[in-house]
């Protein structure tokens, strides 16, 4: 694209591949996976070690991610509208429904998760803020995709099953969003996971625009007893969807 | 600094100036206050937008943080060994306190908090992960800065005082600092806010170095009831920061 400054795009590409690998990587490593001499990569790296972005490790001399992103992370979200008005909404669906709540939005064709609350119980939880999660087989993300103008084109192909019960046909998974639009809640029947289930529901901004979905999630024993879906669920995640949709200014329906 | 990227650096410190301001910020608001031509600034901002790491209000014009941003910083967290081999430990401090639990590190003189466990009990809470502490008047900080070979050059100055009982002369720190390093310990008593006590220890590594420092957080009436400080505060919280330090593979004391 023309306009765009190389070295900026470049340090990009060298921040995402060290987010996807669980190691720190040489220089001679990044070079290859880009495709890029190794002068020119040992600059950037030398220029986001500088500015925090990147951390060299003192051992092995390879580099892994800084700790600013850390911080930058942490102001995108308090500057992220869509959860700043969610908060309280969000904290009164995990005390109604007695589950984990999360909120995403469509990044990239996944869902990333930028808010979380724990089930109220005292059990160990992982937080899942800043996690891409898969959008096909994920309650959140077969919200956003729906209203998605052109959702098979964000997707991955083939579509991967996390899970057995996850979706893999195009068709299928294109009936699927037609009836999440019908009816304006999705589920995750185990499709992310075994033994978990999902229901999330669309937020919408003032132009009416799907910009976020709210959800909670649980084990099938708990949300499922007795081989129907807790009747009480889809209710308290519409209320909630809809009361961070009136904050942002949708018009009610 | 010789050999560093220009275009790289002026990209981090747009991205830097956005994570201070809790609004969007316009070109020419950029590149005043960067001292940069708008051209340079609106080429810099395009291609951050291009690649995530910066959104543009449709409303407004006007540039934010990216959600490339929240997932590059989640990713840190995962690459982070301090917070990997922390998290059982924080948990079990946690658990045995039965008070709120943070580890955090220095960066650029003040604690940048990596891990964050709620006090185990329903209250709602926020959670800390990404923020940025002050350094001279909280335990985490007092620890990480008794450890440095120049922390006075590291602090803002004057020293502020977010609190009445905050320590805002750079002597008497030195002092405090000396004392955190006999004891081993830190105390912040109603330093960084009316009503609320810290204890913290800090974390080596196999070199010996202080990474980090674990520390548990609350009210006086539950830490300091009586007038003195829990008898079993000190104990659990250096317990904690030991068995960490043992794990990252510092020489048993």
């Amino acid at each position: 694209m023309p306009g765009l400054i190389q070295s900026v795009q470049r340090a990009a590409a060298i921040l995402r591949l060290l987010a996807t690998r669980s190691r720190p990587l040489g220089v001679a490593e990044l070079a290859n996976a880009l495709g890029l001499p190794k002068t020119t990569v040992h600059g950037i790296l030398r220029t986001l070690q500088h500015v925090g972005f990147v951390e060299q490790d003192p051992h092995s001399g390879r580099y892994r991610l800084g700790a600013a992103l850390l911080h930058l992370g942490g102001s995108y979200l308090d500057g992220n509208e869509l959860r700043t008005r969610a908060l309280n909404w969000a904290d009164a669906l995990a005390a109604r429904s007695g589950e984990s709540v999360r909120i995403g939005t469509l990044h990239e064709g996944r869902v990333l998760v930028v808010h979380h609350v724990f089930r109220p119980d005292d059990s160990l939880q992982a937080l899942d803020v800043g996690t891409l999660l898969p959008a096909h087989c994920t309650a959140l993300g077969k919200v956003l995709l729906a209203y998605e103008p052109d959702p098979a084109g964000q997707l991955p192909t083939p579509l991967d099953a996390p899970a057995p019960a996850a979706i893999t046909s195009p068709a299928a998974l294109k009936r699927e969003l037609a009836a999440v639009r019908r009816r304006g809640w999705a589920l995750d029947a185990e499709e992310s996971a075994p033994g978990i289930l999902a229901v999330a529901a669309p937020i919408r901004d003032r132009r009416g625009i799907t910009v976020g979905a709210i959800g909670v999630s649980g084990t099938v024993e708990r949300l499922r007893a007795g081989g129907t879906l807790r009747a009480d669920l889809v209710p308290h995640v519409r209320d909630a969807a809809d009361s961070i949709s009136r904050d942002l200014g949708f018009p009610d329906g």
